[in-house]
């Protein structure tokens, strides 16, 4: 930039000691945001998630991504399954109860010199055996807004987690693989020809309801929608609509001793968080929404806080 | 054979005019008998099930399979996915209640004039909507042989069945997706790695018990195997017995009303029925086991004998 022309070495040196990289390194996704202090100047990402990476492709994928941005910042702080065992370097669980912001980061290896890469720790229960990487940042981000927040988090995705928050800290959680069973029946079941794109709220909310009662009735119930598109021909949206009501049904029965009498924050975005807020509006659960996507972020910088 | 020399062109004639094919044409599989009255000459299978065939491949792919036997027999009775829409030629549904062996076969067109294939129809129920193509031939041959049963039919499969049958009737029945989604888990979800081959029987039944008991908590507790393996080491045959036994509580728990103070016969065979098998022993179901290849077999010739 122009006005760095007229600072002195040791000021363009403070400068630059000031910007730093956050990296929100999932299973499938690499986003990184270049941050100066906590205002973010620049962002990336890439298709280059932690499942298509062996132990060697992490530095150069993440070079590919930040490799400009390193003439004004060398520290990165990632979260997420980089730190996995088959992700950069694993970086061992905190165990709950534990603050939702890390404080023991993990330096992966990295032959670039300019590179000094920071992952944090995942978080694990031991009863039930549980296990997180990546959203207790989001919590942490969360928190960074409201501070004193006392309840609980839902986290929607393939594998979405409730977590009660209390003082800060992450005391227990639960997660339920429903939005990957759901991929895999809309996609390779018997299924896959009768769900379609579109969205009924009435026949979703419907389903949750039935599942909620008779959450057993899972297997049969998706079979019958299958009869039902032979039956009667196919009612696409329909199908998913209710697929997905008996999945997330049979989800909030269980989740029953979190969401009840709690308040709920989803951290989310997108048409799984509505699904899952709809649901537990129809509940009557008072329920705060937040996005995940500036929550990682707000995490992040909230680990990159602790460490100057 | 030597002694048909003997025998009158007429003669002949008769002889060749009892022995018929069957066949049980399924989703994956194809599989023939050539039957001289109600005894097995000769059999013989493949590959070439019906989701694998265009609508112009059944002909050839059964010729590929009975061509020799052309020579002794012409009529075939088929049951099973071949009668689908997607199969040879739609042989529509019967509806419930409604006998288990069927009389409105449907030919099949074919161009090799020495073939006459007889379709057997599947069954439908209107509410709850449910369909089953090949399982009421295979209740058929079951009946053959206990004519008198009043009960429940289990019939354990991709897609089990659970067939309340009555004066030798189809009453009402009800097809859980459980052995497919226990596929989708086992292949090709996140715990494909932590699912091995083999089998702990007490570990299956504790995890029928508990599915019975919480059956909304499946996706929470499917996760947990993923998690168990993360913290403590896999324990592969250990978690497919749990998997299995969550999924097959979940189904015992919502066919209760099925099984509860019934007689219930499982037409199977393999390991999947002997799971089912242990898993309502231990609820005190009074059970009696049948071969289900036995049972199409002796249905198919249930239908035969219909026809003649």
């Amino acid at each position: 930039m122009q006005c760095t022309e007229h600072l002195s070495d040791s000021a363009v040196s403070k400068a630059n000691a000031m910007k730093w990289i956050a990296v929100d390194w999932g299973t499938s996704r690499l986003r990184a945001w270049l941050v100066d202090g906590a205002n973010v100047v620049e962002s990336a990402s890439s298709e280059n998630g932690m499942a298509g990476l062996a132990a060697d492709g992490f530095e150069p994928a993440l070079l590919a991504l930040i490799d400009p941005w390193l003439e004004s910042a060398q520290d990165v702080i990632a979260c997420g399954m980089v730190g996995a065992r088959q992700g950069w370097v694993e970086a061992p669980y905190r165990t709950t109860p534990c603050p939702a912001a890390a404080t023991d980061l993990i330096m992966a290896p990295a032959n670039d010199p300019r590179l000094r890469v920071n992952i944090a720790p995942g978080v694990s229960q031991a009863a039930p055996p549980d296990v997180m990487r990546g959203e207790e940042t989001q919590i942490a981000g969360f928190l960074m807004d409201l501070p004193d927040f006392e309840g609980v988090v839902c986290l929607p995705g393939t594998h979405t987690k409730w977590v009660h928050v209390s003082a800060s800290e992450i005391v227990s959680f639960r997660t339920f693989m429903t939005g990957e069973i759901f991929a895999l029946i809309a996609e390779h079941s018997v299924l896959r020809h009768d769900i379609g794109d579109g969205w009924i709220e009435d026949g979703f909310l419907e389903a949750v309801d039935e599942a909620m009662s008779r959450p057993e009735a899972l297997a049969s119930k998706l079979f019958s929608l299958r009869a039902e598109s032979l039956l009667e021909g196919p009612a696409p949206n329909a199908a998913r609509s209710r697929a997905s009501g008996l999945l997330i049904g049979m989800e909030l029965a269980a989740a029953r001793p979190y969401w009840l009498g709690r308040d709920v924050a989803i951290l989310g975005g997108g048409p799984q968080s509505a699904a899952y807020e709809a649901a537990l509006r129809a509940q009557g659960a008072p329920i705060t929404t937040a996005s995940a996507e500036a929550a990682t972020l707000r995490g992040l910088i909230a680990l990159h806080n602790a460490r100057t």
